[in-house]
């Protein structure tokens, strides 16, 4: 094993090694970033994350491991935790706690795969004081102020009233 | 906090940063890599991954913070997206679409926890045109081609036919 | 996009990038490590991780991707797979295997959101010989010795008797 010396690596000239022993073909090697991010006052990040075209708050930590998407906007307070993922189309209030390994999506596969076109993707909106649970996967959908979604939940469609939701799909355990 | 100069750390020497005041024992640290891995044509990668002794057909896609172990095998023309995880015993077809955090299983712990022999591990197969939705889990199971696995499903047995798939378990929604 | 060189990037000298043509704040950026951490012997570690603060028992090892909290306790001989993530109040008996995306939980958002004070988060521990599947969510609850966490399942209550539980929420499937 050394490190890759092949034109292709670009900007991954000291992490990670490839060993190129065994490739007829070499892959176009790009690595994650910080590109292109609005950021407001005082926000955090833990490196490695992968970070372009969105916007953050002001006052948000963004924790390790993190993948956030272009056309995504985090808003004020919020923390995303390590392992998240939030996509594009997905625009998230103020005072949000995304957790650990939560993740969130905007194509459906409603035609059997893949939509190809971003203008079939759907968006998801989050109010303020909203707390996605570790691991929580949320489809595209409206969930409004003041609501606890659950360890390991799926969201499968809006939530219009406060309160604590689980399960997959994700329903109302109680009001708030 | 310093860069750690011991001898143990290896090719770890840009990151990260091991702070050993208070490690009476250090530990073994090696690091993610791409090694003996077999590339199509026209691969694109996003470090940082770990990739080793699998095979990546033409044109396919790998996001960061992925891992695919030896004897994985990945079609053509595929997208593994972030945080996916892909086992020992994988063999994804052609046009497939692995989402954000979904990962594969080869031990069922049917004893009680590891099988520790490998052996005792089972195989995944997935045909051509299988999507698997954001943080979907598949055990070891065969899926015929032209399947969507719905965000957050956890997939127990085989797929037969061309479908949507969705819930824990992973059951028939509607056929495509 | 260029290596930034802006003063509060501190460590992350080497990895990754940050575009800040667009930056009117810059955020402040940490990044993960290995710090003040109290390895047994012969543990093996796969960078990139984040350990803080916590505690690592003979002969266990830490695949890449994962994340161990301060306040957590793992015993000797576990594995922890890629991409888990130990909160604090974790603690982990010996011979525990902990899955790939496998996940800890200590606040429970039972005031509608973040608990705030840690003093209101709630611990959780494992016995000895416990296996948690790929994606699985364990919240804090108390769990015995020689018990198997399916892929994918979410732990909501405490497990006293030896078996092999599945599903959100999970249940026995049988005895062990």
């Amino acid at each position: 094993m050394r490190r890759t010396d092949h034109p292709t690596v670009g900007e991954a000239d000291s992490f990670p090694f490839v060993d190129d022993s065994l490739a007829a073909n070499l892959p176009r090697i790009r690595s994650i970033g910080i590109v292109d991010v609005k950021f407001g006052r005082n926000v955090t990040v833990v490196q490695p994350v992968n970070l372009y075209g969105c916007e953050i708050g002001d006052d948000t930590f963004i924790g390790p491991f993190v993948e956030i998407q272009k056309r995504a906007t985090i808003g004020k307070r919020c923390r995303i935790q390590s392992h998240a993922f939030i996509c594009e189309l997905v625009t998230i209030g103020d005072d949000c706690f995304i957790s650990h390994g939560a993740m969130f999506i905007n194509d459906l596969f409603t035609t059997g795969g893949p939509a190809g076109e971003p203008e079939l993707w759907r968006s998801t909106r989050l109010g303020n004081h909203v707390s996605v649970g570790t691991n929580a996967t949320i489809l595209p959908v409206t969930i409004c102020d003041q609501v606890v979604i659950g360890a390991g939940a799926v969201v499968i469609k809006d939530i219009v009233e406060p309160g604590i939701y689980a399960g997959n799909p994700a329903r109302l355990l109680r009001r708030l």
